[in-house]
């Protein structure tokens, strides 16, 4: 065997014999490092802390302490998680797992039975014997008739099996008795498995793909101390309170009932009103930046999305065609910019009404497998705010100037502070994969970077996250669960022009074709509405508000009268205004109009009547403030008209 | 032959023998009056001039000058029609013809190719022709062999032979060579069908059902003189000008696309902000007399539509289901109801918060032929002003007198004041026809009925008019092409909240069973706009109009900057303004801004900008105004508060 050069992260090169491990280097450097190490990163890839190092390479030792020490005992734990299921259901089919962004998961498919909540206790028992007795799990090779016949009647592992063939070698992680063949990096022995947790349990596809079948998805965390689990409980738990699904019962915005429709939510008035103030808002936004807005039908004849391409490339996500009888196909739309492509194409179109701006709240349909379905953010129907620019194409600069410039301010509006943008280009290895013409990418890319940098904005650059059309902007947030959600888009598109032989008429007299821009600056209503019940933790700022005022009387007897002409002065401001006037004691109203998150609870008894004056509780202060009923509009109107802004 | 007794609309009862004929008494009469009478009435029913008359009966003697005589020119008309189509296309097949409301038509399926405009000229010559000629129009009794021998190949005359062999006689009427055996009263020769026109030609369906093939029907109409068919014509013209769809095109507010969706209207930035205006108006005021409005979703599964009884009996117009794959069949609601049932069964309710009422600007969808879709006031996919109250037994006729009220407090802001109320009953001659609870009809139709006595409203009551499931309300219109169309209604509903087991708990602690009611104030956006198009022709009042005010500069290059500094104000309060700074003459630009219907236009020039006044043309008017920014604004506001009010 020959030597291998390996490269440390301090630059210094060291050559080994060939098939040297990360232990072997490890303890070449120190005993202390050796017997914190647990795997190494070569070549940016994680290995086995005992795996063979065959070729030249830089080497990172990774230490259990690290975060990515947390990954290889994740790893392991998720290992332990899949042998102690295989110990208590036999018959149970095994998918894959690993780790998560924050703890670990195994897919698996119990023949006899799901697993349920009430099971985690019995699950965590069971680990904990697998840890205790430490044993060791180990990388074996087999033969692949030899794993196949492990896995018999497990269409998964015999998947990964058959795929782990053709690749050359099967490998297998072994655990007692239990094999599977989800390779990933563990830790050698199971011991240092000692503080973890199974958390909840989900559905998934198999392979992530949503025309496979669903698993079911066990989840858990584990870590080196207890004070680690502790903390990543009560962020799980906070989450928890931001899940917009959990709020949105609470607060009864929405509901969705699979057996009327998966999918498909209800807006219960308490949403609807949230969702009308966002939609008035951002039509009225956009209206005074330009934007004309439109209504188009949902449905179209099936041709038009096949002239747009969608039906060949999209079909998987669109809902069955309807046949009307008469010849004609009728189809729910996916998309909304072949509907607004009909509005440019109504009229021939000038340079001087360029750039044309057209934005609907638009309705479409998308077909995602039931398993999929979360809350508000995953939808079968959704209505996106959305819009297409028709621009001539040396105005691509402007124009994206433009959208970023009405999107910050509407973040701002909104108080969303946690974005980042994206610059997404083609892949530059698999330029075939893309709308043919270089010059056009290589331009319009420079362009979308040139608008960005003028601004003096940062973003990040992902090669191989352009649209097959063109490239684009995102803007990428949290969600409170943790996962990263597109909220903005601009997108060039050079490709429906041609579809759809779109064309102007420049000041030279010539026919032209333009560049449409999609845009979408709150994304669906759906998505939008759960986004920001999460990051308000349902207290809506308010002008968003369901309820903006409770007004509480001391005495239902006494001051229910003064109660009632203030309601009826606010009322006549529009403001949402009820009164509390039921049987309860005035505490424990004050705690519900807290608890329903109301952002003003007015409390009027003798003195306020007397002197007509209020008395203000803001949501979440303990303090209340006297102050004259003009006041209180003043302070209110203040509020109302500076949106969700924090410095108001 | 016996002695029958006719009795005359003065009272008088005289005998004849059976058999005798309206000419005959008429000739009994006078001279004159037989001379001038053209056919009878007898008990009611329209018969021809020479037809025996065989049982007792009251006659009203029909003159030529008359509404009915009208009537009968009318028929004979539509026969001279069909008789002169038969000669130029031999081969054409005949459905039915008479007397419209304004004229006659005569359906037609011409094997060879459609009658075109263009061949208007080529039939109305050879209809002069046939009554140059003064033919006669005989009515022949024929066997049933005869008659299908004469109308052999032709599947409409087959079905109305065999129609009149299942009666016992079969009777056609014979203008030369030509017979048809739609019958209808005529005069007996062809000579008085002097003064006519042909107008229009459309499609229908045979028997106007859409399962039938669709035929094509020729219009005309016809006058005793030459300028009763001229005012008629200027009528004509008039109600073309109110049309939606000519004004819609006009104005650029919308358009129907056949290739990508029949009865799938775009609306464009015009009809949108139109629409908008609506949609917010109405919702702002149903907010505030307490409607909770929600958004439901336009799909819902199958299921929930065979439960509501919709699929069973209105399913030939609904759109077809879509197979989900995974056992699921999901529908475009063709009604918002189920939907709104959803509502209110998601939680437990209680009588104190009854009336619940839920609204909503609901999607739906129904399939509509395609030959009866007609601009926005018939089309597939539309948007209506629905709403649905819960309520208790005993507060109908309460919840009755509050819709009314919102409702005329709706119509007054739009300035409708051509509508009347029509109460709608069952049948009591066919009640098994409806839901089974006599005491509920009696009592609920009594209810409505107290209800407007109790406001002093007039109406008229239609039995049989009713729902299955109970009385209702309805609001009739009239539309610019003379149709009348319901405009709102409310519908008491006792069969739904049985079908889906709804219930509330009393303040007896026990559960009941509330009682919906349907409301649409403002129906269908669609229909809504539609209409509002043409009672205003096209004129807005300027609280809906897409464009309020026009600013033109008398010189661009002088005045564009003030102009620009007007615009800026009237937009920062929300007006809809421009500047027409095209290179054209001021004189052309103001007849432009008066062809768009723009309810302002201000020419701003030297004057104006010196003294920071505007110089203020009202739409339709003559006289200018000048006036300062500030009064201007004034009045627009004024303008904008009253909605379409006149009196403002």
């Amino acid at each position: 065997m020959g030597q291998i050069k390996v490269t440390f992260p301090d630059g210094a090169v060291k050559e080994f014999a060939a098939g040297v491990t990360t232990k072997e280097i490890a303890e070449s450097i120190s005993i202390s490092l050796a017997k914190k190490a647990v795997a190494g990163k070569y070549n940016g890839k994680l290995v086995a802390y005992q795996a063979g190092l065959t070729e030249d390479g830089a080497l990172e030792i990774i230490t259990k302490d690290s975060d990515e020490g947390l990954v290889v005992l994740w790893n392991t734990a998720s290992k332990v998680l899949a042998a102690a299921l295989k110990q208590l259901y036999p018959e149970m089919h095994f998918g894959q797992g690993q780790e998560t962004e924050h703890g670990f998961y195994f897919d698996t498919d119990n023949q006899a039975g799901q697993v349920a909540e009430t099971d985690f206790e019995k699950i965590e028992a069971k680990m904990k014997e697998l840890v205790k007795a430490n044993l060791e799990i180990e990388t074996v090779s087999y033969s692949k008739e030899e794993a196949l016949k492990l896995v018999a009647g497990d269409p998964y592992q015999t998947e990964l099996v058959e795929e782990q063939a053709q690749e050359g070698q099967v490998i297998g992680k072994k655990l007692g008795d239990f094999v599977d063949f989800s390779n990933v990096v563990t830790l050698e022995k199971t011991g240092a498995v000692k503080v973890f947790k199974i958390l909840s349990v989900a559905g998934a596809y198999w392979k992530g793909a949503s025309s496979n079948p669903m698993l079911q998805r066990v989840y858990g965390t584990a870590f080196l101390k207890q004070k680690d689990l502790d903390a990543e409980l009560v962020r799980q738990q906070e989450a928890r309170e931001r899940d917009h699904r959990v709020i949105g019962n609470k607060l009864d915005l929405f509901f969705v009932d699979p057996k009327v429709g998966a999918g498909l939510p209800y807006w219960m008035p308490n949403g609807a009103t949230i969702r009308r103030a966002i939609e008035r808002y951002i039509i009225d936004k956009e209206v005074a930046w330009g934007f004309q807005h439109v209504y188009t039908p949902v449905l179209a004849n099936l041709d038009l999305y096949k002239q747009s391409g969608h039906w060949d490339h999209y079909r998987e996500d669109m809902f069955p065609p309807m046949d009307m009888g008469d010849g004609e196909m009728l189809e729910l739309r996916p998309m909304n910019c072949p509907s607004h492509i009909q509005v440019f194409n109504h009229h021939k179109r000038s340079y001087r009404e360029l750039p044309l701006r057209i934005a609907e709240l638009g309705m479409m349909h998308r077909y995602e497998k039931s398993g999929a379905l979360t809350g508000l953010s995953r939808v079968r129907e959704m209505t996106l705010n959305d819009g297409h620019d028709f621009i001539e194409p040396d105005h691509i600069e402007d124009e994206i100037k433009t959208l970023i410039q009405l999107m910050t301010e509407v973040y701002h509006d909104f108080d969303i502070t946690d974005y980042r943008f994206r610059l997404s280009y083609r892949d530059p290895e698999n330029t075939e994969k893309y709308f043919d013409d270089d010059e056009m990418w290589e331009k319009s890319q420079s362009k979308l970077k040139a608008a960005m940098d003028d601004m003096g904005l940062e973003y990040f650059e992902a090669e191989g996250e352009a649209a097959f059309y063109g490239p684009k902007i995102d803007v990428q947030t949290r969600t409170a669960l943790g996962g990263e959600e597109t909220l903005s888009t601009i997108q060039l598109d050079f490709l429906l022009p041609e579809r759809f032989d779109l064309s102007y008429i420049g000041a030279d007299g010539q026919e032209h074709r333009p560049v449409m821009v999609h845009r979408g600056i709150v994304s669906t209503m759906e998505r939008f509405t759960a986004y920001l019940t999460e990051i308000y933790k349902g207290a809506f700022p308010t002008w968003l508000a369901p309820k903006q005022v409770e007004i509480i009387p001391v005495k239902n007897e006494l001051h229910f009268d003064y109660a009632k002409q203030l309601q009826s002065k606010l009322a006549a401001h529009h403001i949402r205004v009820s009164i509390d006037d039921r049987n309860e004691k005035m505490g424990y109203k004050i705690r519900q109009a807290q608890v329903n998150k109301v952002p003003y609870t007015l409390v009027v008894g003798d003195n306020e009547k007397a002197e007509e004056t209020v008395t203000v509780r803001k949501y979440g202060e303990e303090q209340t403030q006297a102050m004259s009923q003009a006041d209180f509009m003043a302070m209110l109107s203040r509020d109302i008209e500076s949106y969700s802004r924090k410095e108001n």
